[in-house]
């Protein structure tokens, strides 16, 4: 029996790197989406290596120890789905997937005991096509056709992103009211009425034709902020101040 | 009037960022995912940046002139919506979106004549609170919990990449036949007939119980693959080739 455990994301292959910073980068990448199953295929430096440590920003001290293995094949072995990250077309008879629907698409089979692994070939060169040949899929990050080259790390930040979003449960939008509940409509109201009041007495108000259309885009304007109680509260005291600073004024001016 | 054309994909404003090989990654991300608006708040280092110029390896001659401003204010002068990035939570009331959603939403907002920002503060300390202050929103990328800081381009990356994504049309999954059309069911069924005819001559079907059952296996797999014609016409020829070493030898065992 399998450890489904140790299967429960996918593994991170990298083939022949030739830089120790970034096979440390797409650790930290890895790390940052919750990926920590990272292989290298005969890597050109020895292993440990110091500069992949150090790029890593301690990311090694959070996984399983990185293994290396002389071949592809041997990397490969007890997975069940392997994707290919490419970006050139390979010409090649297989399903080709963007990094969104793999990540879908590799959650799925996870949750059907799959073991899955996407594979990046060596900086500059990519993957070579005996090692295509060996996966299941072309995984591919759609990006700007005029400037597509991506950084290894880049590349393997971008699908491990899309691993942890096809899981990921945040709210796409939110308001953070800092503590304070949103006002309700008779809070927001009692201060349309306060401000209003203000605005008459000091004679902003005081074109009678044009008062209606001033006081409803001035409500308007405060509707479209969606005010917490708290923000309601400093308005009724800048408003309060104010109107004491004129009234002091006028006290002034009639000394 | 503004010049539309200008404001047809976000800006990417960087303040106080310390060191050029993080602007010159970001210029390259940014490229990477169609973004070319770059401007720099009170960068640390003098402006050009020799560092910056060899990690954007060759973005910068694709880009518009980088824009240095002394303040914030400045550099967002001319925007009408301005999304902060920021990793940890500011107690401010303020909208708080995730990337994915804020590329929507930008997309949404140029659509209508809006002119946006995305702001990234400095490598480590991120965007101080009175810079935040001056945005719309609060812009999150929902990593690993446990290890979620990102190095300033792979942020900018996740950023432009979602931008990026929200207006790709690349269907998500499509099949690379190399050249060749898929197999019609007609091209398919000749081809089991071959096979079968073949496996019956030899002698691998000869258990007549078991018979049934394995022809059927033996089509599922085949449907399976999703063979192209090219593929079809291989296997012909790989059954015949087979099938003539078996007659050979047979010739040769009788010799």
């Amino acid at each position: 029996m399998s450890d489904s455990s140790k299967h429960a994301s996918p593994a991170i292959i990298l083939v022949t790197p030739q830089m120790g910073e970034n096979i440390g980068a797409s650790a930290r990448a890895m790390l940052n989406c919750g990926l920590t199953d990272l292989r290298l295929v005969d890597p050109r430096d020895e292993w440990p290596n110091i500069k992949a440590e150090r790029a890593a920003v301690g990311a090694f001290e959070m996984m399983p120890p990185v293994k290396v293995f002389a071949t592809t094949s041997e990397a490969l072995a007890d997975l069940t789905y392997v994707y290919a990250a490419t970006a050139r077309d390979r010409k090649m008879a297989k399903p080709i997937v963007t990094a969104r629907y793999a990540a879908t698409e590799a959650k799925d089979k996870i949750a059907a005991d799959g073991r899955i692994g996407f594979m990046f070939g060596a900086e500059r060169m990519g993957l070579v096509n005996d090692d295509v040949s060996l996966a299941d899929a072309l995984v591919t990050v759609p990006l700007n056709p005029e400037f597509s080259s991506l950084n290894l790390a880049q590349a393997v930040l971008l699908v491990g992103y899309e691993w942890q979003m096809a899981g990921d449960a945040t709210p796409p939008t939110q308001l953070d009211t800092n503590g304070s509940p949103l006002a309700t409509k008779e809070q927001l109201f009692d201060f349309f009425a306060h401000f209003e009041r203000e605005l008459d007495a000091c004679g902003f108000l005081r074109n009678e034709e044009a008062r209606p259309n001033m006081v409803r885009n001035l409500r308007n304007m405060w509707s479209r902020a969606h005010l917490t109680e708290q923000e309601v509260r400093t308005l009724h005291g800048v408003v309060k101040e104010l109107s004491s600073l004129r009234e002091a004024r006028g006290r002034k001016t009639q000394d």
